[in-house]
Order: C-alpha cells, then sequence, then structure tokens
C-alpha cells in the first residue's frame, strides 16, 4: 500500500500544476495535470483514511461555506474534507447575516475571510447567476490578499452553480478509474448520459453539463440524451464537441435513451429541467411574478409526464453491454415505487447498484479535500511524502 | 487521584463489553459490565477534565447529530462530548436538506458517516417511531460499513426517543453513585419516580421510562407514580417489574404522590403526557388534523389542571427519609411562581437543590463522550492507560 | 520580527493585569493595563499570523455564542478567534432551543458551560437590556465556578450590547495604533465621531458610545457630532468627558457635521438612532404594539430625512487635516449609489478608503482571540513565550 501510495506521488506532474492560490470553479478551465493530481491526491487521502489514519494538514483554520440552496451530501462532504484537513467551518446563513444590507459580494468575501483557507459555494438556482457571482468571489480574494487584508489567499470551491459540478464529476471520474483500473482505461468507454423523468421540477443541469464537460477529455465515447426541448446550456454542448476530438473520443446527442443505453459501458440517468425553463424561471423569479412561476411549474410538469417512459429499468439496462453497464447517479435518485411513483430509475435496477452509487458518493469528501489541499499548502508534494512516511 | 483513576480502570470488567461498533439506543439492550464501563469512563474524563487535562481520543473526524425536536442541553452535551473526543458537529438540519426527497434513511444514513465516528440523534415526539428510526440508521451503518461504503462504523447515540433517553438515565445513574458513594451503595435505597403537575402539554415519556428501566438493575426500591390515565408504555413497565425482581430490589406503581414519597432516599417529580394521549397526538399529527390536536391539547391540559397538587413542595419533602431526600431533575423544571404560576415544583425546594441539579446535568458530556469512546475505540483500555499517564 | 514581538512582550505591565477569570463587557470597567495587554497581544496574534504560525492555545474546548441579532463579520470574527484558539463554536441558536420554556438566565448559562472556555454574547437591540442580560450571564458563571458545577470559569465577551461593542472598538484602536505608529502618538490627535445620514432606521448607538468611552481615556481629541435629538446615553457622554479630562485630552459636542470635521485627522461617520427613539421603540416592543412600531419607523424615517446632507463626501473630506483624514467605518456602510441611492459615505471617499476599512475590520478576530486568551490562559506571559519560540 505504502509503496504504491508512493507511486502515485511520484506520477503526479507536480511542475505543471497551477492550484495554488487558485480556484476550482469549473474543470474545463483546469488542466489535464490538475485534474490528474486531484484524482491522484483524493486516493491518496482515501487509502490513508482506509488504514485509519489523519491526513490533517492545519493546526486551525476556516472554511466558510455558502448554501444558496438545500443541501444534505455536498454540506456533510465539504464539512468532513475541511474536518479532515484540520479546519473548521463556518456556514454563512445569509437569514442569519447583514447581508441583506446591501452589502457588496467584494465586502462579504473579504470579511469572511481573515483567517480562512477556503470558501466553498453552492449557487446553482439561477441560469447565469452562480458561476458569475463564484467568479466575483474570486476577485474579491485576489484583491483583498494583495491589498494585505488577507495574509492569506483562501482557495475557492464551487459546490455547485448554475453551469457546472465540479466536486460531483470529479467524484464520477475517480469512480470511473476505480471501475475500470485507470483513466487511461476510459478511452473508447461508452457513456450515456441521459436524461430521466423525474415527478419533480427545475432541477439543476449543472450535473449533465459537468460529466459531459468532463468525461470528453478522456477520450470517452459520451452520449448525451434527452427529449426534445431539454438542451442543456449551448457553449458547454459546443465544448463537450471540441474536447471530445481533441481528446479521441466521441461526442455524441440523440433523443433516444435506448440509443444512447445501446452498447453503454456505463449509463447516467437524471433528470433535469431544459435550458428554455430555468432562463424562463430565472427571469421569472427576478420579477417575483408567483403566478407566471406556478403556470410554469405545472407547463414543466405536464411536458416532463410526456417521457414518463425515459426511466432506467431492467429492460433498457439489457440493451448496454453484456446488459452489465455500470449504472451511475449523483443521488438522491427518484426510485419508483420507492421515493415516488415513477421516477428516472426501476427499484430493481437502483438496488442492484445501490452499492457502487454510496461509493461514488464517498469519493466527493477526499475530492474536495484533494482540491483545498492543492489550492493552500505550498509544497504540497514535501507534505504528502512526510504524510505518507508516519 | 492517579492511583484512583488507575483503580476505576482496573475493574472495568474489559472481557465482557460489547461497545466496540455498536449503538447505545435503550439501557436495557446493555449489559450490566457495558453500563458499569460508561459510568467508569465517564468518572475517568470528568476526573481529568477537573485536572484541566484532555482526554481527546481522535485528530480528526465527524460526530453527526439530527436533532428532531428542540434542544438546548442535550445539543451542548453532544457538542461538547464530540469536541472534547477531536470530533467535528454536523448537525442535520432536516429543512436545510434534501432529505423531503423522499430519499430513505438508508441513504441518508451512508451519506453522513463517510468520515464520521458518532451519530446521536433526538427523535421523541412521535409514540411507535423515534427508537424505530433510530433501529433504521444502525442497521444502514451495519450494512454501509459490510459493503466498503463507510471505512469505519460509526457508533449511534440514542439523545432520547419515544422510549428511552439513556444520555440523562446514565448521567442522572451517575449522580446517584456520587451521592450514595458508590453503584453497591444504591441497593434498597428507595427512589420515588412520580409525575408533576405542569402547565404544558405533551412532555416526553422517556425520562421516567429510562428511569425506572434503568434503576431497577440496580437493586433500588423504585416507586413509580402517577395520577391515573397517565400511564407509561406497558412494556417498559413489566420490564422494571421484572428487572427489580432480578436484581433484588423493588419496583412499586401508585397514584399518590404522598405514598411514593414517603420514606424515600431520592425524588425525581417530572411531569408526563399520558401514553393514550401521546399515542393520539402521533394519529392526529400523521393525519394532519389541526383542529383535533387543538381540542386534544385543551383536553390534555384541562386533565393535567386536575392534578395540580401534584407539586413537589416542603410539606411532601418532609414525608422522605429524614426529610432530606435528594431531589432530582433532568432540567428545565417548571418552578412554580418561576418559569410558570403553578408547576412541578416549589420554588424553594428547587433552589435548594438547585446546585445538585446542575451537577447531576454536569455528567451528560462525559456520559456522551464515553459511550461514544467505548464504541469507536479498538483498543479502549490502553487508550485509557496512555490518557492516565501523560 | 521576532525581536519585536520579544519586546511587546515585554511590554505588557504582566502584574496590574486583571483579566484572568473575568469578563469583556465595557471597556470603561478594563484598566488602561488590561486594554494594553489586549492590544498587544492582538498584534502579537496577528503578527503569528501573518507568518502562517498557529497561536493554538487548547487542546479541545467550547466556545459558545448567543448571537441575539444578526451578524455577519461579528459571527465570523467569534468563530474565527475560536477556532485559532483550539475551541469549537457551539452557537445557541434560541429558536432551536428549550430557552422558551422560560428557564432562567443562570440555568441556561450553567447548562452551556460545562466543557465552555468562553462565552461570546450579541445582543443590542433593546435599551437597557442587552448589558443586563450579560451581567446576569456574568454572575450565572461565577455562581457555576465557585459551586463546583463548573470546572473552569469561562471568559465571556460582550460582541456588542446596548450599552457598548468593545471588540468594534478595540480592533478601532488597533487601526489607529497601526495609522498613527502606536498608542501614545494618539495623543493629540483629533476624531471626528459623527452621526451620518442613512435611508434606515433603529441602528444600535453601542459604536459611537463605544468610540466616545473608549478613545477618550488615550489623549484623543473627540468630538461627538449629530444633529439634535439624536443623543446618545447620557451617562456614556458624561463620562467620556471625564475620562478626556484625566487624560489630557478634550471631548466636544457639536450638531454639525462639518464643525467636527475641521482639522480632524480622522472622521468615524456612521448612523445611529435616537436614544429616545430607541427607548420608545424598547417599549413598544415589549407590549407587541405593531401599529406603534410603524408608526414610529415612519416617524424615524422622516426624521432622519431632513439630516440626509450628514454625508462624508468629497467636500467634507476636503475640510479635515490637509484633506486626508484617516476614514473609517464598523461596516457594512450605507454607500451612496451603491447600497443606497443616499447614505452615509459617497462612493468616492469609501473607494479612497476601502482598504483601510477592512483592514480596519481584520482586526477583530485577532483581538477577540486576545481577550478571551487573557481571561482563559492562566499563565498568559508563559505561553506567549513559548509560542514565540517555536
Amino acid at each position: 500500500m505504502q509503496k504504491e501510495m508512493n507511486e502515485i506521488l511520484t506520477s503526479i506532474r507536480w511542475n505543471e500544476l497551477d492550484h495554488y492560490g487558485r480556484n476550482f470553479l469549473l474543470t474545463w478551465e483546469k488542466s489535464r495535470a490538475d485534474l490528474e493530481a486531484t484524482l491522484k491526491v483524493a486516493e491518496i487521502f482515501r487509502a490513508l483514511h482506509r488504514q485509519g489514519k489523519s491526513f490533517r494538514q492545519f493546526d486551525t483554520g476556516i472554511a466558510v461555506s455558502i448554501f444558496r440552496d438545500k443541501s444534505t451530501r455536498t454540506r456533510y462532504s465539504f464539512a468532513s474534507a475541511a474536518d479532515a484537513l484540520g479546519l473548521s467551518v463556518v456556514d454563512l446563513d445569509e437569514e442569519k447575516s447583514q447581508i441583506a444590507h446591501g452589502e457588496t459580494v467584494r465586502e462579504t468575501a473579504n470579511m469572511l475571510s481573515f483567517l480562512t483557507r477556503v470558501v466553498g459555494i453552492r449557487d446553482d438556482l439561477y441560469i447565469g447567476q452562480g458561476n458569475t457571482y463564484m467568479q466575483q468571489v474570486a476577485e474579491a480574494l485576489d484583491l483583498g490578499f494583495s491589498e494585505g487584508t488577507l495574509h492569506q489567499r483562501p482557495g475557492l470551491v464551487n459546490l455547485q452553480c448554475d453551469i457546472d459540478h465540479p466536486t460531483q464529476s470529479m467524484s464520477d471520474l475517480a469512480m470511473l478509474c476505480r471501475h475500470f483500473g485507470s483513466l487511461e482505461n476510459l478511452k473508447g468507454k461508452k457513456i450515456a448520459m441521459t436524461w430521466a423523468y423525474s415527478p419533480s421540477y427545475g432541477k439543476p443541469l449543472s450535473v449533465p453539463q459537468g460529466i459531459i464537460g468532463l468525461l470528453t477529455r478522456f477520450g470517452m465515447e459520451v452520449t448525451l440524451a434527452h427529449p426534445e426541448g431539454y438542451d442543456l446550456l449551448p457553449e458547454v454542448v459546443t465544448l463537450a464537441g471540441q474536447q471530445a476530438e481533441a481528446s479521441g473520443g466521441k461526442f455524441e446527442l440523440t433523443h433516444s435513451m435506448e440509443e444512447a443505453f445501446q452498447g453503454a459501458d456505463v449509463v447516467y440517468p437524471k433528470s433535469w429541467a431544459p435550458f428554455a425553463v430555468m432562463q424562463k424561471r430565472t427571469r421569472l423569479l427576478s420579477e417575483g411574478d408567483r403566478r407566471g412561476l406556478t403556470e410554469l411549474e405545472q407547463e414543466g410538469l405536464a411536458q416532463n409526464r410526456q417521457f414518463s417512459s425515459w426511466e432506467c429499468n431492467e429492460s433498457k439496462m439489457a440493451l448496454t453491454k453484456n446488459g452489465r453497464a455500470l449504472y451511475m447517479h449523483c443521488l438522491p435518485a427518484d426510485i419508483s415505487g420507492v421515493s415516488c411513483e415513477q421516477g428516472e430509475v426501476s427499484a430493481g435496477v437502483f438496488e442492484q447498484y445501490r452499492p457502487q452509487t454510496y461509493l461514488e458518493a464517498s469519493y466527493k469528501p477526499f475530492i474536495i479535500a484533494a482540491m483545498t489541499f492543492l489550492m493552500t499548502v505550498p509544497n504540497p508534494k514535501n507534505q504528502l511524502m512526510s504524510l505518507l512516511k508516519t
């Protein structure tokens, strides 16, 4: 184990990394070396944890979280990653704060960062806003550090925005590496990122966007499938195509779940709201148009119902490679007959793959810890070496 | 002190313990050896704390709390016990989480346990539900550990359910050991666990049930007193009788507060709602019957008012052994003329025993720390030995 | 740096200090030696932090916070100070607690202090109540410690009450020492603590009271300026006058912002509600008179609007010494054209001094850590000496 960990450590391209003092907002803003380093450090942390060893880095320090949407697992993952590194979480509850006073983002970001090592933000409700807000925070942190207000430049982690969900997609990637043995082995593997039916409405687009925006970089054959009208952000779709070409993979779009499942090594069936609906919703929300919102929700649910056959079930799974593709989900899934009458996945398929979905989720704390570690520890290689020696 | 602590440590029947990787849900599910070990470890931790010494066990790690009812002291006790062992608390606020999505208990329990050492749950509002929920969480943790999702099996502590309140009753037991000098000395001591009047309604039954379910095991003469119609869970009453017989103690039931106080060494006057009312309330809550609930509350308060003479006051205390029984309460008490017009205890009696009630409460953090320690540290004896050496 | 820090340490008048086991409620209850020691320890902690060094003091322990008003920066400052010393924060959310049961302050204070090192309280909404509440908590902590319920006497820090805001005023004082080079250099410097217009209502008086109550002790020439009718607490105004006389400074009152700015070295323009309005508001709140409160708010806002010319802008700044007085604010400021149409300060002036206001705020975590350190560490000098050696 020790030897294996040392090999992983040595295989990281330390000279090419550009993490320290940076942000982790969109995976496609990070180099391949950066992504690989994140995966590898997460793997080392996870191995240490399995051995009951601590990978604490800091004696004291703060991790600030800002959740602008409900969250269980990401909140827990961020808190446990922070704790594992030796940081205490301060959660900015905007209801209990004075933010409403018209305070600027620049000011809030500085006021919450004097002793802070990392800031994690979830802001995924409004199209065009979450990532923009995170960029403003990033600029404020740069400014505060350059002006000397902040003695250290905190890392900034996107815990889900309107565009990407990098802690999820990187955990998914870690799970795929585990499943297929290595990152290299992903080449040529076929993954179906498909829409699935849910009796709910307004689910963010960041997971499917994150998946196609990340996995196309590793030579995978990514098929995006959704009913007509459930488009993702056009920029991300375009990017996915370009990345697939560059990496020697494929990126295809279809409007048939069955077609996407055909021969797939991996399936990722997950509901989301159409981009156009999310845009309209964002506008109505900003206008405070309650009636419009209720109507839009009714329309959205009715639109969804037309595609209730988009369920991942035994017959669809039979279409996949040898009938045993890996089923993935960011959880919680809408399970037919369990959490809803009819949903994204049949109870049988979900239960068969349940332990794998739990494993998939279990990578998240280690991924967040790795991101934070690489952004905030000035000499990460030496730190890891001394960790592995103990 | 050092020597005394070492004697306590040596007196623990280490070979008989069955704590590691287990839960602490109902005291009557634990062996006498387990209960004694918990008391003794708590005593060692408390002694270390008095000396200003740390009994930290973990470098990092998470303690998850789930409070389904309001709490001040238990919330604080859990948090300070966690901190004392080196753990950071993540509180699952179900309103801020995605639990409402129809997620299963199994899934939530796993998602919140990747780096978790202990889970504490308060769920005491609904008859038939709190303990059931905790058992589901326990099974989920077993499953997650056996499937490899969890690298360690977190301990699970009942912070009050519909049946028992073991962190309270064990703190009470610690207080009794202190008061009478030892666990052995409790034999033959008479304790009156009696209902008392309160102008509020719907108080849980877990404290009186916890007391009769625990103290009957140590040869005490336990008298349960309440007005007719204020019965406890029949199973627990039956169990208390059986345990008293087995331990050489007594268990009696009376409908007179005075009779119970007669010659008592200890009195524990405390309000609770009748079991039948709690059952009806649970049903109305599940049906969302607001009108029914309001009517039930009015009935409950009116019923209570018939028994407003059930107050622990100077004249009742005069009936106890030498007129100076120990007065106990889990706090906060409804104090006549202080927190309400007329309540469970007169201001004079409460003030006389106030410092003792505070001491009684002060054991809780150490009890919770001891439970957690024994459930999560693989070699507790060695750990304590090295703690005592420093 | 090392040498400089050692000189600061040696310059503290250790024998005159009376911090240990005490409270920090009002700056004027503390001796000059105590205030200087707080500033100096904060400076040492800040220097260590800039060097990336920990000043952790405790292995484990709890810091309890009680916020009875919204807060972002003070909440963060308290949490990060606690963490830096090695303490975990338990926040008493009175809505989630059982406080409403009519529990006494004495009881709550004890129940939350068994393993607690410091308690921080914000209670600034009601005239005549915040400081009174803190005094009750202080007495309860003394009692609990003397009765043996508490094994250690937690420190108590006023995080803003109706009378003073000492963590703010001490941070401001630290900023002034930095700006003018030393505490000694403050002698004869002129500061204008002036009211400023804000389109909001009901802002506490504790900041201006804290400033005049602290800075008059160091030989500064303090001018308090506000429109007629916006008086502060008479006792504090009287005290400021006495202190100025004793310290060889000046304390003057004017109703002209321009007059106060004339030749000032420092300006502190900040809105507050008139004392009389706050008193009326406190009464209406206790009576639950919603209509009266709405009317009072309308009156207050209308009264404010008469003084909308009380804005700190370029032309007013031109009146100050060499036109470049230091602009101070406790933040968040009401910035004209940024956070409101017209407010306390013009956008140009604020932006010019923004980095300084951020620096001013950045002292707060170190000030709170220093207060806590001096109240809770029995041998602070030795502790600091060993910190500086590492």
